[in-house]
């Protein structure tokens, strides 16, 4: 096992402002594309990290220290984000991004009050028994995750341009 | 085809600033951890793109307009970084990484005084004829591939810690 509270909330801390840097005032192609039918584009994608640090991460933490096992974790849609419409630009996403993540992760840090919390139990509507630090390590991979998919999704994009390279472009093959 | 110079050339500018957030300051069991033996860690594709910006890009760009078809490209060793040790610090690295892409995406752009400069063919040792479009689309999309690589390395390093949460999470299964 691998995971220290400190090295999981380094990862937490760096995706919102390193995704700022790579969409902020790219074209409207990169931003749109997607792979295809019922697939996410870059901005779909940030607006689902938006719903998660709204409703998914704080909330099913707070479960486990409060209720531990006794009640599932409470329900979390992960294509909420796709049934509203939203005005914002992808620049004022990114943003609410950010003030959102940081502000989760000042709530977390004084939930941890020693290893043991840590090892502290719930109840995953699906999988059953997970460990609070199983979940905070789910919450990192979690953006590593989307990160891949937005890569993946723009280079796709490029797909025919680049030719016969397409060959030697790993992400071009998943 | 998608490929419009100004839209490759956004990917281009925000890939080193992007990985600076991303990985200044990380701790060392992030920058050093692998998928394996033969597989590069964070710092290792860090030090091969900055490979690419000094051995490849542009003198294979340079091979097309000076020389056309008439000489292969220049030799790139993909894994000449892994041959000599280094003892610059991510940091560093990453700055130089950003010096060189701004420094050679200024020589870039007047390169291309026209649309038809896009059309213009070099041999590929392996591939023979490529166009000079289908080479700058490459370029961006190995930004994208190795942006995808190093989150790729890093969420498997948390392969057990997310527990059953694995069965979810995409990147892990790469």
């Amino acid at each position: 096992m691998n995971f220290k509270l400190e090295e999981a909330i380094e990862v937490l801390e760096r995706t919102p402002k390193s995704l700022e840097y790579f969409l902020s005032g790219l074209s409207e192609g990169w931003l749109t594309c997607n792979e295809g039918e019922g697939t996410w584009n870059a901005t779909e994608v940030v607006e689902h990290l938006i719903e998660g640090e709204k409703h998914n991460w704080i909330p099913r933490i707070e479960t486990i220290l409060t209720e531990g096992e006794n009640k599932p974790f409470p329900e979390f849609d992960r294509f909420s984000h796709l049934k509203q419409e939203s005005a914002a630009t992808i620049e004022e996403k990114l943003k609410e991004f950010r003030a959102l993540r940081k502000e989760n992760l000042s709530r977390l840090k004084p939930f941890i009050t020693s290893e043991s919390t840590l090892e502290l139990t719930g109840t995953h509507p699906a999988f059953g028994t997970v460990k609070l630090r199983e979940l905070i390590s789910t919450w990192a991979v979690h953006d590593l995750t989307h990160i891949s998919q937005i890569v993946r999704v723009m280079a796709h994009r490029y797909r025919e341009d680049v030719g016969p390279w397409k060959e030697y472009l790993g992400i071009l093959k998943e």
